[in-house]
């Protein structure tokens, strides 16, 4: 009945595989931020799952679907940092050699994180070379797998791992959802959680957000077409700087999603130096984005709790020291 | 057959009273602490309870004893910031007004979070004036209960209950816990986590973890005699600066610990540090001593999982910047 690229049962299926690998995050609640929004918001913290990110769980799934025979080929994958982590830490744990084409601009704490987990790191220029045909050339040269990192249904599932999560640790709180904001750069943790609620529980409302300057998908779910975004687009969300939505997770989203929402840099900031004061979470920009549309009540109003998806903590030193005193 | 403060049974007695109230903080496990440690570490944070520390569980078991005839007149506490906050927000909940007696140099967050949270601050001189003259002081004026910050029996069995989650969560985990590290200012979390942990398991060791400076804990299990540290002590962890163990905390500590651990206030900023970028929690420095020990191998092994308790994350956002570049 449907051609999309998952179902709930490929995210269930994908529970089960990553069960022993993956981190149950904790789903949060905080006093102070129910107050500030003036109704009650759980917070789902991808920051614990292993390498910072919620990218782990996709990438596992992934990746342990690979033969034995296919493994010593090795993967390969693009990646702004995060997915390059979340492959980096799978292929470690799998044993499967990986190479992570990442932009020469990441932040130096997801470069040195995907080398110390054992990858090799391949830069280049986010601007003005294609990683795609980087990260092509370099598969069809070693016979390595391609990982792509959110247009395939085993990431898809895997990253769906989190709604699912989400749906039993809001009922264990004894809150009943009304809403689920997303962060979103290329679709494919928003397609994921998509699927896995809606199977459930159709009458929760999912969102995505994205940074204003990559608006891509809220665009695309108003036109009903893949938008783009302008090459010069510039954001401080590194990790959701995808260009256009994803050819297996916009049908989701199309289908699933009440609408995208968008958040400025500086939302963002705010966004940041909130959950730093008063949640005590290091948050990266790209992760923050959710919590900057809780905080700022942009989605429209419905009954139940808001969950708001932290997607991720990798954000560098320097650069984290510079929000919270901005 | 004792003499001590309180029983386990205070502490269950505890759980139940702040169960509606307290938010059950997450035991966080990280691959990353594993590796890097060498085996098994689960980190009970904290900084995600109301008011970003864990003071907020004796203060609301205190607080929720006071009959409502003394309520109008009110609770009065001294207290570096944590316990403030903690008092602050209990007494609020429960409608009781709250003044609290702060050093003029506690961190900033600290005092302007407690003041929004509704209490009257009252700032004394840390090191030429008496915190616990001017508290009485109010208390004899006004008719205030006076809401010690550790050297109370509801303030020590409602730090407790924190080692009555440690259990249950570890269990969950499938975790054998070995030791466990815990945060040491006056001795009252120790000793509430070390009255739960023991009656139901014995054989787990149990150590508190100071700073250098303020070591009077270390050296009074040493000595069986209640240490005290010089007057011109300084560290970073202004959280920890009790200048000697508590008259009802240390025959607690006495009998129940394995050992005093200290750490330097380096070896604190390096545990902050691994604390963002490795496990993505804002911990203030008082609250990292425990991970530090962890961190540094300083606990006598143990068969087993070792618990670090981080006991708060509030830090000044100038303060924590500095440590991060640091």
């Amino acid at each position: 009945m449907t051609d999309f690229a998952i179902s709930a049962a490929d995210v269930h299926d994908a529970a089960r595989r990553i069960e022993r690998a993956a981190v149950r995050t904790p789903l949060l609640e905080y006093a102070s931020l129910n107050e500030r929004v003036g109704h009650r918001v759980l917070v789902k913290f991808e920051g614990v799952q292993h390498t910072g990110s919620f990218k782990f769980r996709g990438a596992y799934n992934r990746l342990s679907r690979i033969s034995e025979d296919q493994k010593r080929h090795g993967v390969v994958a693009w990646s702004s940092g995060n997915h390059a982590q979340g492959v980096a830490a799978a292929a470690r744990l799998l044993r499967i050699p990986a190479t992570i084409v990442m932009p020469a601009d990441a932040p130096t704490i997801k470069v040195s994180n995907t080398r110390s987990l054992g990858a090799e790191v391949v830069p280049y220029d986010r601007y003005t070379q294609s990683r795609e045909e980087i990260a092509t050339a370099i598969s069809v040269e070693r016979g390595a797998v391609l990982v792509p990192s959110f247009d395939d249904p085993y990431i898809i599932a895997g990253q769906g791992t989190a709604g699912l999560e989400i749906l039993d640790q809001a009922a264990d709180a004894g809150a009943s959802i009304g809403r689920v904001l997303v962060c979103c750069g290329g679709g494919g943790l928003v397609a994921g959680i998509a699927t896995a609620i809606k199977d459930r529980a159709p009458d929760i409302a999912i969102y995505s957000v994205e940074p204003q300057a990559f608006d891509d998908t809220a665009r695309s779910l108003v036109s009903g077409t893949r938008e783009t975004v302008p090459a010069d687009a510039r954001s401080i969300c590194d990790a959701l700087m995808a260009p256009s939505p994803g050819a297996l997770t916009f049908p989701i989203n199309q289908a699933l999603l009440s609408g995208g929402l968008t958040v400025t840099d500086d939302q963002v900031r705010a966004a940041m130096r909130f959950a730093f004061q008063s949640m005590k979470l290091v948050v990266e920009p790209g992760g923050a984005v959710a919590l900057a549309a809780a905080l700022e009540g942009l989605a429209p109003p419905a009954e139940g709790a808001t969950v708001a998806v932290i997607s991720g903590g990798n954000v560098d030193p320097d650069a984290y020291a510079a929000i919270l005193q901005g």
